[in-house]
Formats: structure tokens, sequence, C-alpha cells
């Protein structure tokens, strides 16, 4: 007899170097398609469909994407995430699975997200942080980049710091944190939380910010490309690898806090 | 006019995920190849000879590793060092360069080594830690594990812990620290320094050193290989992705120390 189906949320770490991004592309490898392979090996035929709480890029990293999928399988939640482990390769890790209400959207329910944008200020760079940092040596004046993240939380349109492919017509989010630590010595590191991030947001965002780190840009520069909505007017976007989603909230979900630096929320 | 020829002493930071080892081999990537052939590219000529201090394994990182070689340039340390950031990939990295006398041998003057071995030992492997990291979910008895560590330092004959690869007949070594400690949560590092090591002697200390945490092995086990020096006796050898060549010590060179965890000393 068939098993009856469920809907499961799977909470995924993954180092996205290999990666054309979350989303299924064709004879492309993503982290999307790598999951819905496994899970429909374990299932045993007919397709699985997955969905994501964020399309992360091409390079950019995970700490804690959710995603969610219908499952027909006689494993328990433990023994799927047993499952999963062997089958997915080593740099896709589910953290997490649980059976949710049929009714559970991992895109559409996720209240916000946080990225964070990790910078290697190493005079050579570190070799073991390559993967996972961007290499900026230059000299970087902090207070300035502080200046310029202070004055972006807001409920704002962020048409300025959307990347071209931004197929959105709502450009409107709430940006609720915008801070930068250093998780330990020579690195840096820029989070952001809001209900939503345009296509390239946090990216361009970070290439304007060391804009002004290096002194082409006065802190306010943040201010006009918010009100001119021009991302001409804003720096270069930052690479990908610098990049990682580290957590998604959902009401009625509490999640793991993810771990200390390097690889979790710092 | 051609440069006088001068040598110069090298600290490299690896991760040697890519590399067939440090030592050259035909047709094959190595560390030694790739600082060989970037220091011959920037000599403009005629190849250049370099050392090591330590045959790094086939996979085996270094965050200080120490090379020398006769170089005839123009440029000065500081240029040199530049020069070889600009040509050497990104997972070769030069942390400092420094003219030194004539007779500096980079294996021959080194009076002790530190190795670290490091140990996921996460419930489903950090993908983050992957390349870096051995993984081991199963508990451990740390305790155990201190025990033996305590028997290890001395001055003895360590066949015991010798690959067979070893073609060493002097296998007496002073092992002057065998210690472990955890810089992250859930992250183990296992920290050896000595004189000297032989071939895959840490990978196989560690093989050992597990099959005691997992309570397979007394503590004792390993004074029972070190005086039947019979291989066989010991645990298997290590994965080669977890090792860590982190400090190499001379006379008259006091390099900096190796940065916090995850790619420093700990």
């Amino acid at each position: 007899m068939t098993p009856d189906a469920r809907r499961v949320r799977i909470v995924l770490a993954y180092d996205g170097t290999a990666y054309a991004g979350w989303q299924i592309q064709p004879d492309l490898p993503t982290v999307q398609g790598v999951v819905r392979d496994a899970l429909t090996r374990i299932q045993g035929g007919g397709t699985v469909k997955v969905r994501g709480a964020g399309r992360t890029d091409a390079g950019v990293h995970a700490t804690a994407q959710v995603a969610d999928a219908e499952v027909r399988s006689r494993l328990d939640d433990d023994d799927l995430r047993h499952a999963l482990r062997r089958i997915l390769p080593d740099d896709v890790r589910p953290r997490a699975i649980r059976t949710v209400a049929p009714s559970f959207h991992s895109q559409y329910l996720a209240r916000s997200k946080t990225y964070v944008y990790r910078i290697d200020r190493d005079r050579d760079g570190d070799p073991f942080l390559a993967r996972f940092t961007a290499h900026v040596p230059h000299e970087l004046d902090l207070e300035a980049m502080n200046d310029a993240l202070s004055r972006l939380p807001g409920t704002r349109d962020w048409s300025g710091f959307a990347g071209a492919a931004c197929d959105k017509d709502d450009r409107i989010r709430t940006l609720t944190e915008a801070t930068m630590s250093e998780p330990a010595p020579g690195v840096l590191s820029l989070r952001f939380s809001a209900n939503g991030f345009l296509t390239h947001m946090v990216r361009n965002l970070v290439g304007t910010l060391l804009e002004v780190g290096t002194g082409r840009f006065e802190p306010a520069r943040v201010d006009t490309v918010l009100e001119r909505r021009d991302r001409t007017l804003g720096g270069a976007v930052a690479p990908a690898r610098g990049l990682c989603l580290s957590r998604v909230r959902y009401d009625g979900f509490d999640d793991p806090e993810p771990g200390p630096w390097p690889f979790g929320g710092g």
C-alpha cells in the first residue's frame, strides 16, 4: 500500500560554491535540484516538488535555508533526515526535518529573512575563507560604513538596490536590521534582516557600503540611491561567495539559533 | 645586468584540497610545484628550486608551512610577496617573505613542527567545515582520549604509528605536545608538536585516539602500539582533510602567532 503523502519542512545548510544557485535550471547543478532528486529517490518514484524560502544566487551559501515538500514515505521525520543525509552530497546538509500542516509554504509564510555578508580583510586573503568571504584588503572607514548602515532600516522602495534581473513590481520592503560586526580578527560581517529582499539587493547594498568604506562615496550616498531609485548611482554588485542566507523566520516555528562564527549567524 | 641571487624564506598558508600534497610529482598539482612555477616566472627564466619544512600529504592543509628558495630578482621582499600573491592561486597564499642567510634551510633547520587535526562532531556534518575537518558524529569519550594523549609525549621510537611508506631508518622523535581542545562548539582540535614526524604519524595517532574515544580501544592501547612497534595494533589512518601544518619553529625566527579558530593554531 502506498504511504500517505505528507508535507515536510526541511532546514538546509549548504556551501553554494558548486551550484548555479537554489532554483532548478536545466542542465545545471542546483541545490533545489539535488534536494528534489534525493527526496524523489527516497519516495521511490514520482518526482517530488520542492519549494524554498529564498532563491539564493549562484555561489551563495546558506546556513538555514528553509524548504518544504510533499512526500510519500513510510520513514518518520528522523529517518527521513538520516536518509537525506546519506543521499545528499557533502556540501548540502539537512539540519532539521519536521512534518507540517499541508498548508505550510516555505516561501509565502516566511515572515523575515536574514542574510550575512562576510568580508576577509586579510592582506593576502585567507585561503581557508576564500570560498565564504569576499576579499577586501583595502583600508576601510568602518565609522563611515556604520553611518551608511544606520540610514538603511525602514519601509522603503528598494529599486535603487535591485538588480536588473529583478522581476518584482512591488519593490517596497521593510528592512529591520543593517549592522556590522567583527566576528573574528580581520573579518567583517554585515547582517541584514527584512520581510523580503529584491534580486541582488544585499550584494548591491554591500557593494555600495564598500565604496563608502574606501571613501569614494559619502555615507549619505545610500539615501541618494534610495531616493532616486537609480541603481547606477550605487557601487558594483559584491561577489556572491561572501553571501549567506542565515535565517528564515516563521510564526510558530522556533528554529535553533545558528552557530557561532565562521558559519553561523555572526 | 642579472640581479644577484639571494635566499628567501617564505611562510605559506594553503587549502590542500586540490593538491597531491606538498612535494612535486610529475603531472600532478602540488603546492611545491605552484610555488616553484610562480617564483620561476618572477625570476624570468631558470627554474627556481623550492624547499619546504614539511612534506604535507595530498589533501593536507597548512597555515604556516615554511619554504625557502634561491631567487634572482630586483624586487625587494615586500614586492616579491606582492608578486607571489598575484601569481599564486587563491588556495596558496604567501604570509611572509624575508631574505635570509644563504645557509638557511627550511627543512634541516626546523626545530619543531606543530600539526593540528580537527574533527567535526556535528550530527550531519557542517558543509562549511567539510574541507578542513574529519566528520566524526559518534559519541566520543573525551576523558579516555585525554588519558591516551597524556601517554604520548616523550622521546620514543614511533614505528608503531609510522605509515608503510615511511622510508626513515631513525624513527626516534621527541613529542613535546599532545593536547585536545574544543575551539568551537562541536569541533575537536588535536594538537601535536615534535622535533619531527614520521609519514602518516599524526593521522595514525588520530585514528587510534578515535578508537579510544569510541571505546573500542583502552587508553593504554597507545602504549602497546608504541612498545610493540606494530602499526596493525592501532586504528585506521584518519582522513587527510582534517590535518593542518600549523607551525614550524626555528632558532632566530619569530613568526607571528597563527590566528584563532577555525584556521589558526586552535
